[in-house]
């Protein structure tokens, strides 16, 4: 907890987050609301994005575009069985378009051609997300069915920590409905390591 | 839009707001994604929610309890035209319920007695907002129909810049979706003056 909201913190700043309130000293001894005079409360901020660590082409020159495409069907296929498959269209080939889509941002990112920046320029996730409400729960499933997927397919194990750091971080970046005070969760590689890697073998 | 960005911005500390983006430096030769090296996007946040400064008790001390309440009731009026009323419940005594808890808070927040928070135990809005979705567009409209409240009721012209301070400022903590990139618009007193004060002469 304490790590959380260290993380969420405006470290040099002196705007605070709300996950923040629990643990700033309280002040028993402000004056009131609707008093003799005006009572500013200070400035807040939500959630800090944590900095998102994209992968070197390492995964790509192991895995290659096939084997990254694979993934990520494989990882879409696992959402429509939760309630972020709600999110998704329902027609069949808009359904396989938009997971086309993110197999071309996943290809290119890992260190494959540029095929999604040259049809759509840049990746801009967060904006291209926000015609769809992401709450803090969707975030997590998402999250959790990726550890599934690295866990169900052959996902080279010596390059998993890199991978995970990446979609654990930019996974936050997609959140856009807020529906707690709570700081995003973590769930850092050292939390994690030993089911991805314990799993097989 | 250099104003609203600054006042956005976490000044002392190296993060960066969404909305600072456009006028970051732009870096044409960072490392593309998927390089040889594992490229690391900066952290950021979206809003920074200015501070609230709740009026005085002079507004209650002008008004009373029930211009208060008939001011709360006015704007609700006002809301159930536009698309933030849907998001009042559609059962005549649980909306009422809903307004006469809002009067309370108003009553108590501009110098009344603690009703509010001797029921329900401190204001908590950000909070207490969660359960319904409030993007930047509900914000807008419910800052506007305040203004046409008080543009139609008899406020004290003399407490409107205060009154008008808080409800500005306060109305942004309700925002919990978020569906741009774009900084929250401020409506600050110096901007909508004219408009109050020189309307009922």
């Amino acid at each position: 907890m304490n790590k959380h909201t260290q993380s969420n913190s405006c470290q040099n700043g002196r705007i605070n987050s709300f996950t923040q309130l629990s643990q700033m000293e309280q002040q028993p001894n402000k004056v009131r609301f609707g008093a003799e005079d005006i009572r500013i409360v200070d400035s807040m901020i939500d959630i800090i994005f944590p900095p998102v660590p994209f992968p070197s082409n390492k995964i790509f020159k192991t895995m290659g575009e096939e084997k990254i495409r694979e993934m990520v069907w494989h990882h879409h296929r696992l959402l429509l069985k939760t309630k972020v498959g709600d999110l998704f269209p329902k027609n069949g080939d808009a359904f396989k378009m938009a997971v086309d889509k993110s197999a071309d941002l996943f290809v290119e990112a890992l260190g494959g051609d540029p095929i999604f920046t040259e049809q759509h320029g840049g990746f801009h996730l967060r904006m291209r997300h926000f015609k769809v409400p992401i709450d803090e729960s969707d975030r997590e499933i998402w999250l959790a069915m990726y550890k599934k997927t690295l866990k169900e397919i052959d996902f080279p194990k010596e390059h998993l920590e890199e991978f995970w750091n990446w979609i654990e971080a930019l996974s936050i970046r997609m959140i856009n409905r807020r529906t707690t005070m709570e700081a995003v969760k973590r769930h850092h590689w050292s939390k994690v390591r030993n089911e991805l890697i314990g799993d097989k073998k």
